[in-house]
């Protein structure tokens, strides 16, 4: 299955109509069943969906590690990945699918499942990367995103470090381009601490999230945060990066890792 | 609460860093109570969550009307909407929370789950709207948009029709942005048939699906649109328009709505 289809549209511009031909992002519903049981079904495009499967387990700490991993399956004419693991989570019955509420108001940090409580451990990691290097690697991430090139509707993602490690990912949700990185690295056996991840989209509490649970120092965005996604990066010891476009960027917590 | 926050930032540009301060979105998690059971938590801003919570069942198909909700608490301190209905879905084990998986290969039409399935009607409406009309309408969205002019980090949505009718909403994400117009209409009786749904995000079939479920004959957005939303468009009678941007757009089915 190709990642987009041709579609014949009536474009509208100020004067004029014509009819001509454009390129949309292909979107197929990828099953993931953990353990013999159905958990979720995400929409995506048609590329690396065992990475995404695997980094969507990643994400949501039903697995820590490649090993955990006993048997991989990936139906691509059906949509279906199965992944059968040594855990013993219920995904149906599991605590990680109900909010950690608290009686009186919010919590000062929103862990909104019992296994997002368990992380709480700062992040330590001493990397440094200066600005000029991140408006390169934001260069290179643009030049990268070929899909989004050709139907202006795809969000990407990026790996990096302070050497020649760059892994990229596009997907229509940029949930699910975090989560292919993170499967991709997972299956490869390439750590995903002291890294530094970019992504197109905006930066919530949710993505502050994942980042934390996979120890990662440093995220930036092309996009703006949301007021608990900078609590939690100020809290965790991320340093939070937002509105980075062309040569200019946001800092909202952690500056000292941008020399 | 209030809808924004103001933080300190390091802003790098060209030549400098300085520090300053910067407006972000306010998130908060929103958890929905249906029934006596926790059903889903939604990061979304203070401002409206009644009506985002109605929405989000009525687009769940979890309600149809305002009369199928018994009694209403918006627990605003918490963040917990108690919504009792006299509906026996139960959220847990019901049907709807697992996809519609025919055993050979892909449906051609993407039903994720059995409710969407039992949707199938085509939309008949014979509205009809003028291009110069919508671009009026896309200017008067986008001049609504305090919280995204603030902030950069919101998604818009506004219903509106051949006549006066305007309603905007704002929110952290697309889905929620249109749930929460969802909400308003049923809440006040407004009927969404015959109206025109404007979205600032792009459009899966997600939200293709949300918007065939209120029988809403036209969809316009400021984004792209994924091959299975057309595809969805065109076979239940919407009119998809995407890039919807100053004078221009490109429409992707059912073009003889627009005059």
């Amino acid at each position: 299955m190709k990642n987009t289809e041709i579609l014949p549209i009536s474009r509208i511009t100020e004067n004029r109509r014509e009819t001509r031909n454009d390129l949309v992002a292909t979107e197929m519903p990828l099953t993931i069943f953990y353990n013999e049981k159905e958990l979720v079904t995400i929409l995506c495009i048609p590329e690396d969906t065992l990475f995404l499967a695997v980094g969507y387990l990643f994400s949501e700490s039903f697995i820590q590690r490649k090993e955990d991993i006993l048997s991989i399956k990936n139906d691509e004419k059906r949509g279906i990945v199965f992944v059968n693991t040594n855990s013993k989570h219920d995904p149906i019955n599991d605590l990680r699918h109900t909010r950690f509420i608290k009686p009186d108001c919010f919590n000062e940090t929103p862990f909104y499942n019992a296994a997002d409580a368990a992380l709480c451990k700062k992040i330590e990691s001493n990397i440094q990367i200066s600005s000029t290097e991140i408006i390169k690697l934001l260069k290179r991430s643009q030049n990268s995103s070929s899909l989004f090139q050709k139907t202006g509707g795809v969000h990407s993602a990026a790996l990096f470090d302070n050497s020649d490690l760059f892994i990229f990912s596009e997907d229509l949700g940029r949930h699910n381009a975090i989560d292919k990185i993170f499967g991709k690295c997972l299956m490869k056996g390439i750590p995903l601490e002291d890294k530094i991840m970019f992504t197109s989209g905006r930066i919530s509490s949710a993505i502050l999230l994942k980042i934390i649970r996979a120890r990662i120092p440093i995220i930036i965005s092309r996009s703006a945060s949301t007021s608990e996604a900078v609590k939690l990066a100020k809290k965790f010891g991320v340093t939070l990066i937002g509105f980075a476009r062309g040569k200019k960027m946001n800092i909202y917590s952690n500056e000292w890792r941008i020399v």
